[in-house]
């Protein structure tokens, strides 16, 4: 089989027509995979495929209906599993809080390739054996902390299992162990650093290098401050449950873009209203096939995620294409007196004041017919002064600077530290009040 | 190595004698270990054991002095390490809110053997390839939930790493996949079983076969509790993470007596007075060696529980010998006016009433200048009862039943359903609100 022919490193400098042709050769055993799920056996025979011979390029993978959230839900439980349910060794759930959940199956052979692309994640952002891996992440139905941890382990990291919160904890971990690489949402990264001198410590108590966020939108501008908040290399990355979690795509140390693993994800980008696939360096909605599971295959699954393919090859030597750092989830858009705003762009200004804290709330609400949004940011603790006028100032900036962006002109609300709440997990950075949107 | 000619299989069933020399084998290769630490290097140089040599019998062991949880903290954070930190893959600590931590450091070696011990567990209660497995222990650096995580994965069983808490979606879990064996505490099962009804769920939802219990002491009467509530076996448990973690000890079908897997865990019992060992048969507090750990060797450790071995060979057929299920730990035993009562007494008379539900709590306060101890429980909601006779006689009756037990008139309060702290994680049992114990 040409597909174990391949060593991880040299899957990841294959050249553009050996990976296409090793992607095909996974596409045609991914369908037919999918044709023994009750789900796909319908979807695919209703546009003509009736077995993996009728996909003979990689463009027919166009033949086949996008998947949605919705399409998983509907096929809750067992409507998307392929192998017989003895070969199943893990299944990962969504809360299903907000409706029917959602499910993942895996067999022993998809849990190795996804540890798979984890190690090899890993390595791209220069963790090694023998470095120290407290994955801040939670551990359970969430693929975020266990994900990783397995391919830490399986890379030769000394892994710390520490999950989520009790921050107190963390930092002597931290310590007590010269924790080198941080695995956390950007959100905690940031509540790390502005509980770090009221517990006692300071950076020189510690050995990190880099930390790996991921599981939330956010800003260059906030990568940016959690490096030179803590001296560190953060790394961007991204994934998605439905595509087993973290390692779909991750920095690499020249950290321009995401690489997307693409022996084991078939990458389209498609405009999000006509549902047409756009060209490498146009932004779309992220589309996405899982070419190394038999427990769940999925196949088209439109991610919400908007980003764009960049076409120019990494200097890092990986040839795997990048994405963009995801602009925001279409769900997350607002239209706020008609004007589309994504949270992200608010983020990236507010985030250039260097006056501005690491906490933010983005409020929309009604005031008589129309929509009104509100910012409320903390000034930076050493930063935070009384003199009215110099606040006065620096709210007239961020209102200026967002009506340029975002072209609306937005209410900015400045507090003193630690007036939000404090975020810990996926953090909740927008509430929108209104009835409608 | 004679180490490496048995089959799990054959371990547990090996003749007395070849036991014990694969056990002195693996003492040998533990004590070179050791040596390797500093903190056993000066202990076992201090008694004259300079290399493996030195110990020529398992009784050779007796020379060795006891390690606690204190030196644990001593040795905190790498007086224990015996191999080169590159080599270690995780780590799991006490969560040291009650002082310095503790910490274990495990190889890739290390961990592969834990998990053999766990799939020999599993099996023992008749776990399979297949078998649905909901793991309702806490994931992270508590060895609880990730333990026995891997042991099922390895087994082949459906894994859903629920993690701890959120009983409504434990309860979808259990339905929408058909569960049969859950991974628990004691103290966890009884509060799902007390939301059932009013979660929407009857028993005849779901197709439970088995709970492994664990990390916590209970009575017998617990146990039965839990098999007659939600119709299924339950298997008691035991492990600490000085010793790895779950499946340091584990029932078997007979279900009489916990197998302590004695190639991987080297048992004696000792007078926790005297400290000198006991007889089988005997109570005494149960000292482990660690046989299969080269990243943390942990020799003679003082588990302070509180248990007998089992003397007699067990039906099934493995000769690894039994303990009793754990009394309690010498740490939690109460002095009251001068009397010493271990609350696995309480619980197991208060359990014996049909009429009093599956919470409870054992509170020790000072009244003057006697100790005064308090029970209170919950009236079980079919019986619960407004006839004023009834529960005065229900209350007498527990009384009695209590004094005739631990020789102290208790106090005894009857509460409705639903009065007492939910219990949810390790039960907190007992409230000591006397400033000295």
């Amino acid at each position: 089989m040409i597909q174990n022919l391949y060593e991880d490193e040299e899957v990841e400098r294959l050249d553009r027509d050996a990976l296409k042709a090793l992607q095909l050769l996974r596409l045609k055993k991914t369908i037919t995979t999918a044709l023994i799920t009750p789900f796909y056996k319908e979807r695919l025979m209703a546009v003509g495929i009736q077995s993996a011979e009728d996909i003979r390029t990689l463009e027919d993978i166009r033949k086949i209906p996008y998947t949605t959230k919705d399409d998983l839900r509907e096929a809750y439980p067992y409507g998307l599993l392929a192998v017989d349910r003895d070969e199943i060794v893990r299944m990962h759930a969504s809360s299903g809080t907000t409706g029917t959940p959602t499910v993942i199956y895996h067999t022993q052979k998809d849990l190795d390739n996804w540890t798979n692309m984890t190690v090899r994640s890993l390595k791209a952002t220069g963790c090694h054996k023998g470095d120290v891996f407290q994955n801040m992440m939670t551990y359970g139905l969430f693929t975020g902390g266990i994900g990783l941890h397995y391919g830490a382990e399986k890379l030769g990291m000394l892994v710390i299992p520490a999950s989520s919160g009790n921050t107190r904890r963390q930092f002597q971990l931290m310590k007590d162990f010269q924790t080198s690489t941080i695995h956390a949402t950007p959100s905690y990264m940031l509540h790390l650093y502005s509980r770090m001198e009221e517990m006692g410590y300071s950076l020189s108590d510690f050995n990190l290098k880099r930390a790996l966020i991921g599981a939330e939108p956010h800003s260059e501008e906030i990568r940016q401050k959690i490096e030179e908040l803590f001296h560190i290399d953060a790394y961007n990355s991204y994934g998605l449950s439905e595509m087993n979690g973290p390692s779909v795509a991750f920095e690499c140390t020249e950290k321009k873009g995401m690489h997307i693993w693409e022996d084991a994800y078939l990458v389209e980008t498609i405009d999000r209203n006509s549902l047409e696939p756009v060209e490498d360096g146009v932004e779309g909605e992220l589309v996405l096939t899982i070419l190394i599971r038999t427990g769940t295959p999925i196949l088209r699954y439109r991610t919400k995620d908007l980003t764009t393919v960049i076409p120019e090859a990494c200097s890092c030597g990986r040839t795997s294409r990048r994405i963009t750092r995801i602009k925001g989830r279409t769900d997350d858009m607002l239209i706020i007196n008609g004007v589309n705003v994504f949270p992200s762009q608010i983020e990236e200004v507010i985030m250039k004041m260097p006056e501005i804290g690491t906490n933010y709330l983005i409020k929309v609400s009604k005031k008589g017919t129309l929509d009104q949004l509100t910012i409320q940011t903390e000034v930076g603790g050493d930063m935070f002064t009384d003199n009215a006028q110099d606040l006065h100032d620096l709210r007239r900036r961020i209102v200026e600077e967002l009506q340029a962006t975002i072209t609306i002109k937005a209410l900015v609300e400045l507090h003193e530290p630690g007036f939000l709440p404090v975020q810990q997990g996926k953090a909740i950075r927008v509430i929108d009040e209104r009835n409608v949107y």
